[in-house]
């Protein structure tokens, strides 16, 4: 039986599982990369294992997110990323040489490779023919470790291409809001989109990655498309041609769907507020007042649709009415259209060049004003995340947005006395990689933590006897921002595990924060929760905080999945009452006390509860995978993997 | 007698008063720029004056100082202030466009003319032989409604140069670092520099402005060159030679002072922190290390400088170390150094190129890491302006700054293996005025005002009883923090009375806001204090927000200077015990009844106060001016420009 890319790529780097659809799968990872916001606490995280060097081929460390600056914070972060690459064998990514996907693509992502990254657009590398999926940080550390990266194997659906796009008028961009518009934003869950048909060829590697970067609105854990001649060109206008294989499906591969779009016809799309997949075509919103228009951004910020905006903007001025921002995706997209006039261009007309980072589509400066439109390159257009809550964000084509911002009001492209020239892919790319600063070779080096970063916990193995107060008892359906809340006030310690502690059910209860701290050295803890506890966010500081705060145990009638996964990987073992009525029978304040723990994890996973203050007992029991076990047993997965990489 | 350019400046202006050291002068205004900091306040107190139009000849509202965006507050400002100079008839120019006194400078300013600006660095002008003067928001508003610049005549010292300076090594910004070091930031406190002799022809008029901005520092009212060849160059290349006037002092014009600095002996200097005058030669602190340069602002962002950082960055790359911020002074400039490769240069050598705004230099993004040591082209390094508390900021050349990015240590030019190109002025700058928008027609334009933009209240002219509580009474040394607190929760609210009046007296006593509301119906409050009432920062709010809360007078036993304007300017009285020890005699809560107030201001000055709680009386008086006396009994300086300009 034939099979197709995934399937390839996938097998010739599996070290465990069955690789079928739903099956947990381990495979061999060759790149891992990071950026700033989630990066800190990927190498801190990855300093706790303990290991001397990343024993991945590649990691690269790049900062992109966080580049205001408001205050020391930034700067710090990004010099302790610099020396903590310089101190494990990554590649450091200098503030300014762009967005990690972008500059990931252009200088190492290559076909036939598995890549993670601790950001949710990582699938931007499957336009060159890559598997790029996107991973939490303590799964990346564990990687970087060289552990394998096991996961549950998605369906594969096969997009198939058929026809070329109506250029200049239609982009890319359109054809990914196009398939948004189909399958909505859920459409993508568990499933691997491959891409495929005679259409393929009429796309460029940058235009594939904008494709499958997008492919990440859809919900979907990747997206890839074959490596053909135009993969070759592009790696070939990036001297990495040596990086080149082909790699195509075989013709009698099989997929769980296959879903067919013809190019051709595809128009000028526009995602309306406040939903990637609130999709229409331009033309039934056009002459919409403007405010702001913003171009760039991971998804759109190639060298060709770049110099696509600035040949619109040659000689004409951003209209009154309208803010024109543009941030170029990489430093070699921005030099390069320095060195071609592209930038004066841009900054003749009015446009107001932002660093080559994430900024106004992470909500990094760049808020529109009160209940303005904005219209953006970019991929995400949910409620607030512009930085304005009241705002209008829409999401369309670099061609869309450069028309509108020289009208004022949303202009569709076959429809305006403004020409769009079409412009070719570079024969070559400008290679400079002068911000790239390579893994060192001396172990030697310091690892600079600011005041503000502090090292990770790690838990102790877990012990045989728990002997601790119940806390804090909740109700049903506790949120993770319940345990841990976000915010302006909150987020600034993401990195800092001692003081972000403290605002651990600070929502809930004031004095947690005081209880926790005084019971840690008498045994520590335990939460007793109802329904669902853990419900929403996946944030791990919803874990890591607890385990720090000498919380051993959470008892409740049942958990949210991903919080449950947290908890195990920091160490904190979830009961579930076997009879949900003895809930009533513990309040705040009681001791309790269990036994023989560790032979009843090994065992039956049932254990008996004392209520040492009621003089009473209840069940509770553990459900607890084979590898959960472990996690547990070793108190969590650092100290897991810990243990298993100095084996 | 002959004259010098100030007084002959002075006198052609004059409107009142005598033109002598010490005097209060009126003087006619020629042009008001205001920038969007104290913009927003300005052009609110402009709104209420109730005028059409500003009567001056040429206003113009820049954006500079908040573009960062991070949330909804910046842009409203920014719409706010751009319907704001549509219907009040001033030109507006756009975010992006550039620093106001460098975009001043190359399009507005002209030798002869007398401009106000609302900023500091507004001295910036009197490199073209302009006398440009820094002032609060409501002086300016009250100019634009065609009132005289009223104040003291300072001292006129004269500093003259000889000599040429060792160019490329040596800048102007080495001269104003030199007569820092000499004369200390208080040694131009009450008095106007102006320079003359020999070595002013070897300067051209952006090193001209270099000099005069940086004179802020020097505390100095302002400071100013001759108009002469290298004016009318200047003016030729910005294609406004018409508006050319040669000016100079006549052979035996007089002067307080003189000051005499041979160019050829200046050397490179350095400012260290945290001081602007705390200047040593560059030699004596060589090879310190460096974490931050950052080059631009309004004090060294000219071409000539900006080309001449370019050609140092050349085919290099800024130091593993450091992180280099560059910011364009102006789009003039930012848009000449993209067309002739100068961008380019920088981008590929790694700097990172922020907005045509103040940026860093006013801690608004680019904030160096904890404890870290930055190298500015800027004007200030004061301890925290950067935004980080622990930061060591120096100030140098753009031509030790760009070095020293390169090195990563401080570099005395002249003993570096890199050299450095001499690059001259140009014969034309590009003029492109896109991004400035002319004053509109129109006067039926709306002003756009955001939730957090409010009308700024007027004050009823001055009843002839006040019947008040006193609400709160306070000891000595009450500062302008105590009354109204600064910092990142309170200044959002700087355009927004109503809100920003919450936190008065908040943190001195949390419930006066509620207390002072509920008292507002019921004839209003009155604040007691003791000693020097008022001290601190000269923030305006803290009269104007007691005012909006119903405050009618403060008695205390003596009052700061700037602080008692401040409370007359905004209607309130300042009453002065008679006997200090009356103090004693009142409490919090006490009803107080002051009767005759109108003939007690136009007359004797002195007031009985009977103490209705107490049964008892004490004397109190005021000691107004004339112009003050016209200003308590029209309400503030805000009701009396409006009653003087509807006459």
């Amino acid at each position: 039986m034939g099979k197709n890319i995934v399937e390839k790529i996938m097998e010739s780097h599996l070290v465990s599982g069955k690789l079928k659809e739903g099956s947990l799968i381990g495979v061999r990872v060759d790149q891992v990369y990071t950026q700033d916001a989630t990066g800190t606490m990927t190498w801190l995280e990855f300093e706790a294992i303990g290991l001397d060097r990343v024993r991945v081929p590649l990691a690269v460390s790049y900062v992109d997110h966080n580049m205001l600056q408001s205050n020391f914070m930034n700067a710090d972060d990004h010099l302790f990323l610099r020396t903590a690459a310089a101190r494990f064998g990554a590649y450091f990514s200098r503030p300014g040489n762009g967005i990690c996907h972008q500059v990931h693509l252009e200088r190492f992502a290559a076909p036939g490779l598995i890549a993670l990254g601790t950001d949710s657009h990582t699938p931007t590398g499957g336009g060159i023919g890559m598997i790029a999926i996107g991973v939490g940080g303590l799964e990346a550390a564990s990687v970087m470790a060289g552990m394998p990266f096991e996961f549950t194997m998605p369906k594969v659906v096969r997009i198939n291409l058929l026809g070329k796009l109506r250029r200049p008028y239609v982009t890319a961009m359109d054809v990914i809001l196009t398939l948004l518009k189909m399958l909505s934003v859920k459409g993508g869950v568990g499933k691997i989109f491959e891409y495929g048909g005679s259409g393929v060829k009429d796309l460029s590697v940058t235009e594939r990655a904008t494709i499958t970067n997008m492919g990440a609105e859809l919900g979907a854990t990747t997206s890839i498309f074959p490596s053909d001649e135009n993969t070759l060109r592009f790696l070939k206008a990036q001297g990495r041609q040596h990086q080149w294989i082909p790699l195509e499906a075989d013709e009698d591969a099989e997929y769980a769907e296959i879903i067919e779009i013809d190019l051709s016809e595809i128009q000028p799309m526009i995602a309306q507020p406040h939903s990637p997949d609130n999709v229409v075509p331009v033309k039934d919103i056009k002459e919409t007042k403007v405010h702001q228009v913003c171009i760039g951004s991971c998804t759109n910020s190639s060298y060709k649709m770049m110099k696509t905006v600035s040949s619109i903007l040659r000689g004409r001025t951003v209209h009154e009415d309208v803010t024109l921002f543009i941030n170029p995706g990489s430093k070699q997209v921005y030099e390069m259209l320095a060195h071609e006039g592209d930038i004066e261009n841009m900054i003749a007309a009015g446009a107001r060049i932002l660093e080559s980072a994430c900024g106004p589509c992470i909500g990094m400066g760049g808020a529109p004003g009160s209940g303005q439109v904005s219209i953006r390159s970019y991929n995400r257009n949910f409620k607030g995340r512009s930085g304005t809550k009241d705002a209008f964000v829409y999401l369309a084509s670099p061609v869309v947005c450069a028309l509108t911002a020289i009208k004022g009001e949303i202009v569709d492209p076959f429809e305006t006395d403004i020409s769009v020239e079409e412009i070719n892919e570079p024969e070559s790319f400008k290679i400079n990689d002068n911000m790239l600063i390579s893994p060192k070779k001396d172990k030697d080096i310091k690892i600079i933590k600011g005041p503000n970063i502090k090292e990770v916990p790690v838990k102790e193995p877990l012990e045989n006897t728990i002997h601790a107060q119940v806390l804090l008892k909740l109700g049903d359906n506790i949120t993770t921002d319940d345990i841990l809340p976000a915010g302006t006030q909150v987020l600034p310690y993401r990195s800092n595990i001692p003081e972000i502690s403290k605002f651990t059910f600070k929502n809930l209860d004031e004095n947690f924060y005081e209880r926790a701290m005084n019971a840690k050295s008498k045994g520590g803890g335990i939460i007793v929760g109802g329904e669902n506890y853990g419900q929403g966010s996946s944030r791990e500081h919803a874990a890591i905080a607890p385990m720090y705060l000498g919380i051993k145990a959470v008892i409740a009638k049942s958990f949210a999945r991903i919080h449950r996964a947290n908890l195990i990987n920091f160490g904190i073992l979830p009961l579930i009452f076997v009879n949900p009525e003895d809930y009533e029978k513990v309040e705040q304040g009681d001791i309790l006390k269990i036994i023989d723990l560790i032979s009843g994890v090994k065992g039956s996973q049932k254990y008996v509860i004392f209520n040492e203050s009621k003089d009473s007992s209840f069940e509770v029991y553990s459900n607890l995978n084979d590898r959960e076990k472990e996690l547990i047993l070793n108190g969590g997965l650092l100290p897991y993997v810990r243990k298993k990489v100095s084996q």
